[in-house]
């Protein structure tokens, strides 16, 4: 009977059934349904909760899941296994084929086409009919979930264009393939990244794009649903590592896994904080004469923090949208004048403020210009931190949030104690 | 020759050569195409430049673009008009249809189904043949870039499910489509909105959907390369929102809209800062016999913004994908848990500091229990309050960054003294 109700749902809401279940119901009702039903489900779970059912599955029950797996999601099952258990599960694929393929799609680099891609895609030859390719099409097509596009190869196997369904049905049975296929098909490299794959793949709307290798040769195909799964997950990544995050976590993750995704980044604030604390007992003699400059280092410090995030934010974005343009020169005048901008108006309002409170004018002028000079630094680390990052390889997505707040705490405080030194001279 | 050489590109290609144009030049480009070349790359340009762009155009003009376009985008041009352009943009429309068509679906609320559906899809009645059923569909499918699915409906136009391509390449001619059509189909109503959409079509794997008025009729398709890049944006606003930049703004964006993006959080954050002033002068007489406490304001304030920002990172996406599941009590205790740990761990490490130092340890230990007290209450302000928003109903995303840093470096900063007093008694 459960099994007849599991029967009608979709694979996503039997995934979702299994995260409400304990590990071992959950590894009950996997073994208790049929591969076809369960395998996809088993894809969709959480990468924890998929780990924990594996590891109760033997190496048989396992290929038996694979078996009604594509074999992108097989390859990337058989990856999460630990090295011993690899080899075991992958000699107890009945399927020959489908153990080599997956053995091929695991020795592609992470974050490549390669390893992103399937091997099932319709494949039809130049030379082939209409009538041939559409008897051909229904034989491959049973191993295809859905056929968004029909790719045709030449002799040695090359990718030489595509064939859409619509004009399979609207072409004569005789017709010769090289005749009505497409020549024109966009395409990436097995060693093309990620994020260029979904770049492309978003800029031309495309549903699939066909992977092949270094000679052109046609290898598999990467579908947009899988694209939309990393455009999410690496958005996800990108908010956390704003907000100093620094693993993949969750609300309902344990204290333990938050912890260790979250302490890190504290610990650098704290060590920012108490460099800080070293640069006031630098400036104590000015707690005598002018102490309410030390009121204001939480709103310096908020300032430059601010600043430098909203940069940083900016540009990082900005980079991974390849739409930062011109030279750096221009955008350093632009950064300069937009904290002007910013830093005037906001510094009229701290004289206006000592106005209003009736603080000395000459300590209200020093923090106002003090606070200016500190978010032209802050824009322009916010701003050139991540630019270098992103020069020399690295990943500009980890100079922002604690990151950026962290260092301009520090220069800000040091800046904005400096400047007053030197204009009220304690 | 200008006009073959673009001839050969992709619209998105297009589209990037238009950016980098002045609107002038631009304007020229697109009058001298033809609008099927231009129509689709003038959609993926970025707002400012098509507004600039339509701008400079007739109302005819932009007629006969919006011929070229899909009904989505044709009415999403549309929407961006003056309101007594649009009246006349419409009137010259010479498709009486496709007028109807964006008229209807201007009528959509934005952020729904019906704002981003478009009008093209095949669509077959239950009764026809298979054979009857590819005839009309070759017909339907010259309006219709890409098929993903077959629509099928009955006779009161009402949605009961969908053929695929596949079957329908296999079927013989005779058969009836209420024989082989799959009555099963994910569907969504004109009224769902957009991020349900998103949701949807993410969870099950979809290229298209169909969407369906109050009573079941069909009324359009949402396609995925749509949501792709509603996905994109949305995660883009929030990444933005969190680093305190309100206005959906690009790196390469003038200066003036920078300012209007950036300064309102910058002098919310001005405030925040003034109140922190506010309330040391409160603490004034701690200046004499512990202004060490003094010192210590940017790490307390630090580390109340980064705790916070991290709480409120996570819960903002666990609300997003639905994921914040058990009640707010054992919420309660997972974060204050989470901060205890933290907290604990950063105040051993303020202690071991304050004896390198050679601190007084009373005022040190002072430090690491206010400390402690600050990353609790950080923590529980950054989970709660986008929990309360999001109950109200208001986008839990605005309380993050520096929402969430401003509040915190107040109530951090008051606590942070509050509790030293009664510890060391000033
Ligand atoms: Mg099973
Ligand atoms: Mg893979
Ligand atoms: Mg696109
Ligand atoms: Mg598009
Ligand atoms: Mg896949
Ligand atoms: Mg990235
Ligand atoms: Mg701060
Ligand atoms: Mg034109
Ligand atoms: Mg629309
Ligand atoms: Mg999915
Ligand atoms: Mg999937
Ligand atoms: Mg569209
Ligand atoms: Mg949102």
């Amino acid at each position: 009977a459960l099994r007849e109700l599991l029967q009608e749902l979709h694979f996503a809401d039997i995934a979702e059934i299994l995260e409400e279940l304990d590990s071992d119901d959950a590894t009950y009702l996997i073994k208790l349904l049929a591969s076809d039903l369960t395998s996809e489900a088993l894809m969709e779970l959480d990468d924890d909760v998929r780990e924990k059912i594996l590891d109760r599955l033997s190496p048989t029950e396992i290929a038996e899941e694979l078996a009604e797996m594509d074999t992108d999601d097989a390859a990337d099952v058989v990856a999460e296994l630990d090295h011993d258990v690899q080899q075991k599960v992958i000699e107890e694929i009945q399927d020959e084929e489908l153990a080599a393929d997956i053995v091929e799609l695991l020795a592609y680099d992470d974050d490549t086409a390669g390893a992103l891609m399937a091997k099932e895609l319709v494949q039809v030859k130049e030379t082939w009919t209409v009538a041939g390719c559409v008897r051909e099409m229904r034989r491959q097509a049973e191993n295809v979930t859905r056929v968004h596009s029909i790719y045709v190869t030449n002799k040695e196997g090359k990718l030489t264009g595509r064939l859409s369904l619509k004009d399979l049905l609207t072409a004569s049975e005789k017709t010769k393939i090289s005749e009505v296929f497409i020549p024109k098909v966009d395409y990436v490299t097995v060693h093309t990244e990620n994020e260029e794959v979904a770049r492309i793949m978003q800029k031309y709307d495309l549903e699939a794009i066909p992977v092949v290798d270094e000679d052109g040769v046609l290898m598999g195909r990467i579908t947009i649903d899988d694209i939309v799964d990393f455009i999410k997950d690496e958005a996800e990544k990108d908010y956390q590592m704003a907000a100093g995050i620094s693993q993949d976590v969750e609300a309902d993750d344990s204290v333990w896994q938050l912890t260790r995704a979250r302490l890190p980044w504290l610990v650098l604030g704290l060590f920012g904080g108490l460099g800080s604390v070293y640069i006031m007992q630098g400036f104590e003699e000015a707690l005598n004469s002018f102490p309410v400059l030390f009121f204001f280092t939480p709103l310096i410090a908020a300032m430059a923090g601010n600043v430098g995030v909203q940069s940083s934010a900016i540009i990082v974005q900005g980079l991974a949208n390849d739409n930062v343009k011109g030279s750096l020169f221009n955008r350093l005048i632009k950064e300069v004048g937009l904290a002007l901008i910013n830093g005037c108006a906001l510094g009229l309002l701290v004289i206006l403020f000592g106005f209003i409170v009736g603080q000395d004018q000459l300590v209200s002028i020093t923090i106002a210009v003090s606070m200016l000079s500190v978010i032209i630094v802050a824009a322009l680390i916010g701003t050139f931190v991540p630019i270098i990052l992103d020069k020399r390889g690295i990943d500009p997505a980890i100079a922002t949030g604690p990151f950026i707040t962290t260092s301009n705490d520090i220069f800000g405080i040091f800046l904005f104690f400096y400047i007053a030194k030197i204009i009220l001279g304690f």
